[in-house]
């Protein structure tokens, strides 16, 4: 319920709202039949409550951005910002009688420019759009979430998003160098910068990736390129033991390797991804790990991470010999997530990331847990993160199964925390773990992330309900 | 002045502040003798007020630092923590009746990691230190300011230092993967994490990675490590001018080349250096470039950069055959603050970062503005990073020069903004530079960077006086 709206009928509400929204913006950017708004109030996350928004806007312009701050501070209207909902915390969910604010249509690539190793876009550019333009010109922006042919730049910056090369790339918020924020209020703020380098001042540019849309609406971002490197080579090794494939990656990570890419399948993934696709798999590889180099020479390193792997105990250790063979042996991973949702129908993805020394003792765990509840639940991880995406499978229309899925997911997280983890590595709060954030940073912390809350959005509007 | 203290007599005020330092730390951690306190008044900038500590205290337990912050907290007493006072902004000068906090004794290496690549140290572990340790293990901690033989990691977390490798490996925020900080209060936050990845609420670890100690006290640092890099080869290149030399990196840059260094000495750096260690460079250099690559094979790279110089116009090429010549080659630039604080006595370093294209522009603009304040103005510049260190050499008995000396370091800074830059790449605001940073990020930046001090430090008592 919005304070400041309790005295007046809801109809007449809406009315005003959007009427004054509609001073700033052309008509066809103020969406209003509950129809079409409705389909904007959830992301991709399983088990998070949405709410049905008051409208939806879809500005072009920073100046229209503004418009709806400034009418949503006069209002006291929440304003849940979106990209392209493919999040999966809940974190773009719409709250009752919101604002919900689509950057989707501020979707243009302002500058690339090689020498300096930046691109400059808007927040509604699709991940892939931009990935294909800097490739171009022999750049390379590496964050590539799973969803990055749909999810958008402005969406990877409020959630901080992964993918997998970060083993070698890093996250998002590597590739943030500056950024246009329109307030709460309305107001435009710029922080950091277009130079490799920059230390004046707090670095509110990264107090702003991963804030998902809780301290402003980001309207544009400076962002870092790397140069195209080479094509990479992957690597399979098929293990007997999930805990040989960790062994395997603790060996890898400790003999300085540095692989473009480095993910783990456990058995239930891979007998998933055998189902669905029929892959011919041995039915007795108990965990499936892939590396891969991107370095002018991948040969040494291959025939290095081989060797380890064997040392480690792999089975069987297939090297490809091209580029092609390289994205036949990804197939499987790339499939994984969709083989494991046809397990039970609906799946939920954990998203616990441990020190990667403790990934064998955070499979094992879930392995434990799966049995406890009775329940499939495939393990893919960014191994060399130690990043994992533990995914429960269950069918949402059994409400016994539903509530041993919840309740599982929630003993992961329980888990990762005991391991010197944390609750998510690159998917967010959102929603669907914040009673987990104030479980992990403690109550100093959350008062510290409150203060800083309150400092940029004193009458609470932004994404309220998500994160605390 | 401090405001609970005008009521009382000084030295009253004094023997009351240290009594309750003395109730948590042991004698020799508290230092009161004036000519031992005024020891700790500064750290290594020109044209820095600072002002007298009441004393001066070196815990070695994070107990005793919060023993200190809850002392300073209830005697409204304000506080500037200190690692090893190499700092080039004033950011660690004391003010008048301040408690100097020196974390120099808090200088543990706790752990380290080859599996995770991290380790967990104290603030005042010395950067070479750590560095060494590491290297032991096969790892490597790439922050290498040009005092890494001195400074502490814990004022490279205040300062957010760069040096040499930035180009390659970036600056310690990215090696910065959580933190302990006692707040002003003296209570006890922990940040980040100690995995690979984590997005678990806003990034409060960043938000005090450059923060100049003006919102907590960090008593330890989880950081991120590398493998240990082959050894760098590198190549000189010289150039008949300045702009050519600046051509070179923009091609090298554009060219897709990831140097481990690549650093410009202008002409006048070039001179200075050759008077001070008659290194033989010829006369006729009108500016130096030196690039490395630590690659498992740098040859290709070093002739496709060799190459480049040429197209770009350099007089002569010189690549180095192996270590020991590479290290011959980057004495030079080694020598290059030394030798420009020869020429008049006293040097004032700017650190105006520029996007790497306008490096021409600013090397030109600081030639200018050298000749209109007739003034000596050295220019070493991390070229790969845009990150150069104008170098104005000045004698500071001579009042007029020294005020040219003052304007032309604000008129370098002028250019870099004009040029898209920012005031700071790597040296911090401190006092030297608080008036440019509100020039820089503006009202509304300044206006949401102060309502962050508040949030941490309500009382103003962390290292008044710097930043804002």
């Amino acid at each position: 319920m919005i304070m400041s709206r309790i005295e007046t009928a809801p109809d007449q509400a809406q009315g005003d709202l959007t009427e004054r929204l509609l001073a700033g913006l052309p008509a066809e950017a103020v969406l209003t039949d509950p129809d079409v708004t409705a389909a904007y109030a959830n992301d991709m996350a399983s088990f998070c409550p949405a709410g049905a928004p008051a409208v939806v806007v879809l500005p072009r312009t920073v100046e229209e951005v503004q418009h709806v701050m400034r009418t949503a501070t006069e209002l006291r209207v929440p304003v849940v910002p979106q990209g392209a909902r493919t999040g999966l915390s809940g974190g773009a969910n719409a709250s009752d009688g919101c604002i919900v604010l689509s950057l989707t249509k501020m979707d243009r690539i302002l500058e690339i420019n090689p020498v300096d190793r930046i691109a400059v876009v808007e927040p509604g550019v699709i991940n892939a759009t931009l990935s294909r333009a800097v490739n171009e010109l022999g750049l390379y922006y590496p964050p590539d979430p799973s969803s990055w042919e749909m999810c958008t730049i402005g969406g990877n910056i409020g959630t901080a998003s992964g993918g997998l090369c970060c083993v070698k790339y890093g996250v998002t918020a590597e590739y943030v160098l500056g950024l246009d924020v329109v307030l709460a209020d309305g107001r435009l703020m710029t922080t950091g910068r277009r130079t490799a380098k920059g230390v004046a001042g707090y670095d509110l540019t990264r107090l702003f990736v991963g804030s998902e849309g809780s301290l402003g609406i980001v309207v544009r971002a400076v962002l870092a390129l790397k140069p195209q490197p080479p094509q990479q080579l992957v690597l399979a090794a098929e293990f007997a033991s999930a805990a040989a494939a960790c062994d395997a990656v603790c060996r890898i990570m400790a003999g300085g390797h540095v692989p473009s890419l480095l993910e783990l399948m456990d058995r239930t993934t891979v007998k998933a991804v055998n189902d669905l696709a029929h892959m011919g798999l041995p039915e007795t590889t108990e965990a499936l790990l892939l590396a891969a180099f991107d370095t002018p020479d991948p040969a040494p390193d291959l025939a290095a991470v081989g060797a380890l792997c064997e040392a480690a105990g792999a089975t069987q250790v297939v090297p490809a010999d091209d580029a092609a063979e390289s994205e036949l042996l990804l197939q499987a991973r790339r499939l994984s997530l969709t083989a494991l949702e046809a397990v039970r129908g609906v799946t939920m993805i954990d998203d616990v990331c441990v020190p990667r020394s403790r990934l064998g003792d955070l499979i094992e765990g879930v392995e434990r847990i799966a049995d406890k509840h009775q329940l499939t639940i495939g393990v893919v991880a960014h191994a060399g993160d130690g990043n994992t995406h533990p995914t429960v499978c269950f069918d949402a229309a059994d409400a016994d199964e539903s509530r041993r899925a919840r309740e599982s997911f929630d003993e992961i997280m329980a888990l990762g925390l005991e391991l010197g983890g944390t609750i998510t590595g690159e998917h967010g709060v959102g929603v669907l773990k914040k009673e987990w954030l104030a479980r992990e940073i403690g109550p100093v912390g959350i008062e510290m992330q409150r203060a800083i809350k309150q400092a940029f959005d004193p009458l609470g509007l932004l994404n309220p309900g998500k994160l605390f």
